[in-house]
């Protein structure tokens, strides 16, 4: 997906809003605001708006001193999502239809996103759990996933953030049969799990964890290293988790399914989706 | 008020709204939304916030070649506004106070503010005059400005917006033994009444007209003509009208009232009042 404009003033307030999770120091956030204004303005609108994340994180990195900023932030999250799995758990295993159910708690997972909002920790749990139940998905889309999983002897699954992750674990549980690879960043940026974050999340028990080899939001194939890009090409299947691996991935040429909330309007518009909605979608690549 | 760190991805917003406003061409708005991070970057925060939109403003009018590029916004608001003071006439005059609805009126109309939002013409005209009706207010501060206005002899009322001046004029209406001078925009700026557009609302049938020789939002003393500093000094009671009066005109020396929503939280956390508060406040002026 190509830059809006509408994605410009989001470019800074996201910029402002990430700045005011890890500092208080008024002088250096208005240092990095104004390194993101500069860079704002020579961005290509080309690009992807994870090129764009990616910069303004590098610049948040350099300026705090930081190489993982939001670390704290990380390991809250998944601590609360080890916690809800628990409760997770059971009702996935106790629902009629267990890959159901589990595909819902990945896809509720998807809301542990810093990047666009802070309050989640300030959400009723309880309503978290009714909502991964109760809100409306696509079922062809369900159950072309659950076709596909069915087929695939190898699936590439391309996780987004901390937290989320612990909830992916349960969809993914639920894939005994195929051998699942499940796609970190090779260095922090934002709240994105990275090969610790998997780790302290137990990905590593359910499926093998690939490093990407970059600090960009989503996945930016040209910058991961040869032996992803192979296994990105060669799987069966690709899942790819967020709205940033939508961002990067909706003009790939193989087929894939995106996994996402429906948190941006501009990302709808592009999705011909509304806002707050739950995507289970096939792309077919080859149709572009 | 000083400007916030929290301005600036506002800026960028608002300039981005405001554009959409007046044009469709991409290129343009791309074009013109670089220069205006690039300001932003440039930026000296202990100025106020309508310094920026002077800047921004001056951007868009130098891009779009359009000397006033909310000529059609504001005479539609003019409109609106005079058929909706058709229906507040007779209710201000039903009033047991006909000095307090009016001055409800002149508040509610500080709504038609196209800087922070375009929805305002999508509203519910009725539940307006609802709100207008309703809507709570500081009681000692409309005794205060009652008694001011009261006492005072000549009165110097700072205009806000196009189609609001319509409401200021009712109120202006319920000042009748007083001289009323209404100050307007030398030359346009976003939404800002200019004479043309007080002389459109009537605003010289209640008042002398006076403009204050520049194209910022608010008041920046410093770039009005003597006369018009001389007026301010001089005046008995002055009347500022709207956000950005207060961003201009929170640290001046000279006791004032200001009157405005507030819909900016960072305005609302500066004057310590929650965003929707209707505002009815004596400045001390001297106090700092």
């Amino acid at each position: 997906m190509k830059t809006y404009l509408e994605c410009i003033p989001c470019f800074v307030r996201q910029a402002h809003d990430a700045l005011r999770q890890v500092t208080n120091d008024e002088e250096l956030m208005h240092r990095v605001l104004r390194r993101v204004l500069v860079a704002s303005a020579e961005f290509k609108m080309d690009l992807t708006p994870p090129e764009m994340a990616q910069a303004i994180h590098r610049i948040i990195r350099e300026e705090t001193g930081s190489p993982d900023p939001y670390a704290e932030i990380k390991a809250k999250s998944t601590a609360v999502a080890l916690r809800l799995a628990e409760e997770a758990r059971p009702m996935i295993n106790g629902a009629i239809d267990p890959f159901k159910m589990a595909l819902r708690f990945s896809i509720a997972g998807n809301i542990m996103d810093f990047a666009l909002t802070s309050k989640w920790d300030q959400m009723n749990l309880s309503s978290f759990l009714d909502d991964t139940r109760l809100k409306e998905l696509d079922e062809s889309g369900v159950e072309a996933l659950r076709d596909a999983v069915g087929a695939a002897q190898n699936i590439f699954f391309l996780g987004d953030n901390a937290g989320e992750a612990v909830f992916d674990r349960l969809l993914i549980e639920q894939m005994p049969h195929a051998k699942v690879t499940y796609a970190v960043k090779g260095s922090p940026v934002i709240n994105d799990v990275t090969l610790k974050d998997a780790l302290d999340s137990g990905l590593d028990q359910v499926a093998e964890l690939m490093e990407n080899g970059n600090d960009a939001p989503g996945t930016i194939l040209s910058l991961c290293p040869p032996a992803f890009q192979k296994r990105f090409a060669e799987a069966d299947l690709v899942i790819a988790k967020g709205q940033a691996n939508y961002e990067t991935l909706s003009e790939s040429d193989r087929p894939l399914f995106f996994l996402t909330q429906v948190k941006c309007p501009v990302i709808g518009r592009d999705m011909d989706k509304p806002v707050g909605s739950w995507i289970v979608q096939y792309h077919a690549g080859e149709a572009r």
